[in-house]
Order: structure tokens, then sequence, then C-alpha cells
């Protein structure tokens, strides 16, 4: 636990996994082919903040939909740090850690399924939300207490921002 | 909760946040750019009976879609009662609470997220879903039963159109 | 219980409100107007099979959109069966029994919020879903173990054909 | 359970339900009158490894929409092996098991409902998920703790390629 929070407060970035992290899991197959993910305000509202305090945020997914883009862009994520159609996921997360001048161990990552496991084992910070699969599980530093798409994302880029004092402290200071 | 009963007495209007009230905190994003929203049947008869018993409601919220207006309008909030991509949300509520003349706390909010607090902590009864984050609990007079889309926004109406005698007390009265 | 039976041995006709029975209460608002609702197969196994061993289905619902007729017209249902727009839903029920020679009586229906209870209050067997309203669950019959758009109309339909000798006793009989 | 895992080691291919099974049981009906569902990420990563594994893959379903076949075949599902709008099974079924050169006995079955009952009986490995109807439960030799769209297409998957020594045993063998 003590190891738990020296690697909280090495974080200075963050990468995701789409589907069962940023999502229930689930998305809606159209009938022009495309497959449509259903986000949560509260995870969009931790990516905001932790953009505009400072921290790299990069999507890393082996889906392809503009409609992925069309959530996170207006969330503050650049659209170079968007990675779709990822299927080695590991040439993307250092393509992120090279232009940010990030080394791994300063990037929290949290994915659900086995794709994700080579950025888990390297990465800084491994995170997984309560419904990963239990492979994932296993190399996880931190499991969140919430499933995918019910606020996972929220919960680690809060504790994240809470050790180096960026997140609201204070309801006051957030008052109109 | 005497002071809670009195806080009742005094609401004559609503105003309600939308994404982890209205609904459940998700929303659908569209390959054209839109966020879909899903909506409850048993709130919107809430906002339909509180509007025809002359409490008007207003709806403020961060999001901006033709979807949204599409859900309020025909339920009978007015359009200038709705004020959407409200990212700074004191100024829209200060806005309907003057047009109507209404005094702050003569207002019940509903809201679950930080963005919603200021509203909380000037309005006439603070309200939010089950599912609300921690700091806007900590805020609020009521936290309803209900998660957000699941039933709160009906309960908070039923609660003081009850206390105004305006709820439907004789099942007979609805009678065809 | 002894009344229970008695009741629905008489039942020979279905009728169904849509939003929190056929749905769990929820909708996607469109961008051109439209509420989308989505619907449970089992229920749709269930009206099919009602259907095609003679029991005429009945739809009464204040939602308007053409995405319930496409539900539920594949399915069996007639043109003429499905009451949509229904504000006041009484004289929708009552032009079902004439059509089909049937009393109130013979007629089993399902609602979940106010405006269902009055047809609740003449029907021949009052049913609702789990999670209806207190105020419908105390003029029901029978409340289903099953919530609104997870199977509590294929427990009715169930229910009523297995007293008459018309559910699928013999799963040898459905053998291809 | 000795012959549980005799009947997984006979598994040479997989042919699974839709509504109910790859989905919680629900689709969203639009107006122009498809019926679109939503499927798991997790399922599909199964059907993709399984696929690449060498096993053969058949769906079959009495729905019938572009937005079935536009999910499965970029998992790897060819085209003649999607068996939509299929309202007696058994000929479709019998149909994929001729094309493979397969006996009933080496294919694993999976569905929730009425209509599947007649594969379930012949198949060789006959599973449901945790919210098949009753009727199905009683005839299958392993119900999944997983509901239907929530993984137990996933999980049954798994179990076959464990058995075959063809699942991800060594997380490293599968680092980029």
């Amino acid at each position: 636990m003590a190891n738990y929070k020296i690697k909280l407060e090495q974080i200075k970035a963050f990468a995701f996994d789409v589907d069962g992290v940023l999502t229930d899991g689930t998305f809606q197959s159209t009938a022009d082919g495309d497959l449509l993910r259903t986000f949560n305000a509260k995870d969009g509202f931790g990516l905001r903040t932790a953009i505009n305090q400072g921290f790299p945020v990069a999507i890393i997914t082996g889906g392809l939909s503009k409609s992925i883009s069309n959530r996170f862009v207006p969330v503050g994520v650049k659209d170079e740090d968007l990675y779709q159609n990822s299927r080695n996921k590991i040439p993307d997360f250092e393509d992120f850690c090279t232009r940010y001048g990030l080394k791994p161990e300063e990037v929290a990552f949290m994915g659900d399924d086995i794709p994700d496991i080579p950025i888990l084992k390297v990465c800084g910070l491994a995170v997984c939300p309560a419904d990963a699969v239990p492979e994932v599980k296993a190399v996880c530093d931190y499991i969140s207490a919430f499933p995918g798409g019910k606020g996972c994302v929220r919960d680690l880029v809060e504790q994240v921002l809470k050790i180096h004092g960026k997140w609201f402290y204070q309801t006051d200071a957030i008052s109109g």
C-alpha cells in the first residue's frame, strides 16, 4: 500500500483502454457498420479536469469509430493522443510516452482484458475496473471498486489528482 | 427533519441538472458528434404534473444537444427554461429565479456532480440522486433513494407536490 | 389466491402499457425528435405465442413513435390494436373490448404508473411489474417478480396460457 | 462433472443464438423498422480467439438485421455461418455441421429460450446464460454464471479453449 501511494505520486499522465473501461464493455451495432459506445459523464468530468491540470491523457483502443473521437476530443483529449484500431497496444503506448517525454513508470494505464496486459506490465500504475477479466486483475496494482463505464476512470483520476493537490478540495473554490 | 419539511413547503419551482440526474449519467456518442441521452418515463410524468400544477421547471446542463430539448419541451418545459451548454451554472439559476420572481430559497435543485455544488449551496432545497459524488452528498438536504435516471426526479417532485396537496391522492380522481 | 386462479381462467385477451412494462421505463431521445424504446425478446416471444394461440393483444400507450409499431406489428399485434398517443386510456381499452366482443373482466391489463390505474380498476386481471409505482401496486391483483422490460410481460402471458393448456408443456413439441 | 469435462474435450465448433445470449435480450426499435442489438466486447474477443484457433463459429438467430452481420463478420464469423431469420433452427444447425463435416456432438450450442431447445437436445454441449428460461435450463449440461450479453459466451469459449490448451495460459505470450 505504501508502494501504491508512491506510485500514485509518480504519475504524470494517463492512458485508457475504451471498451470495458470507459464503457461497460457493450456497444450498439448499427445498420451502417458502426459500433456506438455509451460513455459516462462522471468519467468525462474527471478526464477534463486531469487535462486542465496538465496531465496528458491517451486513449488506446482496438475499436475504430468516429463516435469515439467525437466523445473525447470535446473533453480535451488531443487528436494525436487518440490511438484507435490498436491491435498491438505497446507501440502506441510507447509513442505516447515518447511524444510527451514520459517514462513508462510515470503513466497510469487502465485496461480490462487480455490485449491490455502488455501495457499493464510496463506502465507506472496498472489499474483495472471491478469487472476486468481475472488475467488482468492478476497483474494490476489497483482494482477499482467501480466497474467499467460506471466511474472507474473518475476513481483513478481523482486519486492521482488528490495526491498531487490538484483535485477540488474546497468545494467553495468552484463557486460561480 | 422538521427543517426538511419546512423547506419542502417553501418550494415553488424546480431546477434540474441532466446527466446523472435525469439520466443514469451515460450517453451514446454518435458518428455525427451528438451525445444521445436516455430518459425515464416516470420522471417525465412527474415533470409534466409539476408544470401542470403551476411549478416552473428549469433544466440547467453542461450538455448541448437537440435531443435534450426534444425530450423536455413536449413534457411542458419552456424553451427559455432550458439552459444548455451551461459551464458556470449560477448565472443561469439566477436568471431563472429572476424571470419568475422567485427567491433562491423557493427553488429545489437536484444535481449529482461538482459543477452542481454552487447552486446546491444557494437553492432552497438541495437534493441529489443516490449515486451522486460524495462532495455533492455532503452539501445536500436530501439524498434520494433512487439513482440518477431511475426515478430520483419523480421522487422529489412527488414529495413537494404532496406537501402542497397537489399530487394524486385519490386515484379515483384520475379515472377516465 | 383461489380468486387469482379464477381470474386467470377467465382471461381471453391482453392489453399492455408500453413504458415501464414492455420497456424498463427509459427511452433514448434523438436529434430528430423521436423517443426510441428498447424491448425484450423474451416478452416478444410471449406476445407472439399468445396471438398465435388466439388471444388478442392490445398496446395502449401515451407514447407515439413509428418505432413502437415497428416492434409490435412484426410480433403479430394488429395495427388497429395499437393505441398510441393515448392520454386518457379508458376509451381505448373500451374500444378494444368492443371490437373483439370482450367483457372487461376477460382482459388482463398490465401497467406501471398512475395513468394506467383507471384500466387496472376495470379490467379482469390487474397486473404490474415489480418496479411499478406504489399507487399502481395498491390496485393490482398480481405484482410480477420481474421489473418492466425484464420479462414481466412474458411472466403474465405464460401464466394465462398455461392455465388454458396453451403454453409449451412438452418441449418435445417444439422440436424441428 | 466427469461427463461435462469429456464433452468439453469433444467440442470442435460453436453455435450461438443471439438475443439473450450475445445480448441481454433487449434491442432498440428504430423509426425505420430495424432492431439494433447491443453486444459485448469481451464476448467478441472470445469469438475472435476461437476462430483464430480453428474453431468454426455459427450464429443462428430468429432476428434479421444488417446490424447483426455488421457485428460478427469483423470478428471473423463467415457470412455463410450467419443464419438469420431462422424460425426452425434445427435445419440451420444441421447445415452448419454438414458444411464443416462435424458431428452434432462435436458442437457446443448456447441458447436462452424455447426455440433453442431442439438444438440444445442434439448438440454436443448444451449451454445457457444464467438468465435463460427454466425450460432451457432444464435441458442444459452447463448454466453459465453470466447472464446474456454479460460474458456468458466468453465463459463458454474460454472453458473449451482451455481444455484444448488453446487459451492464453501465459500472459507473457501476448506481450507486444
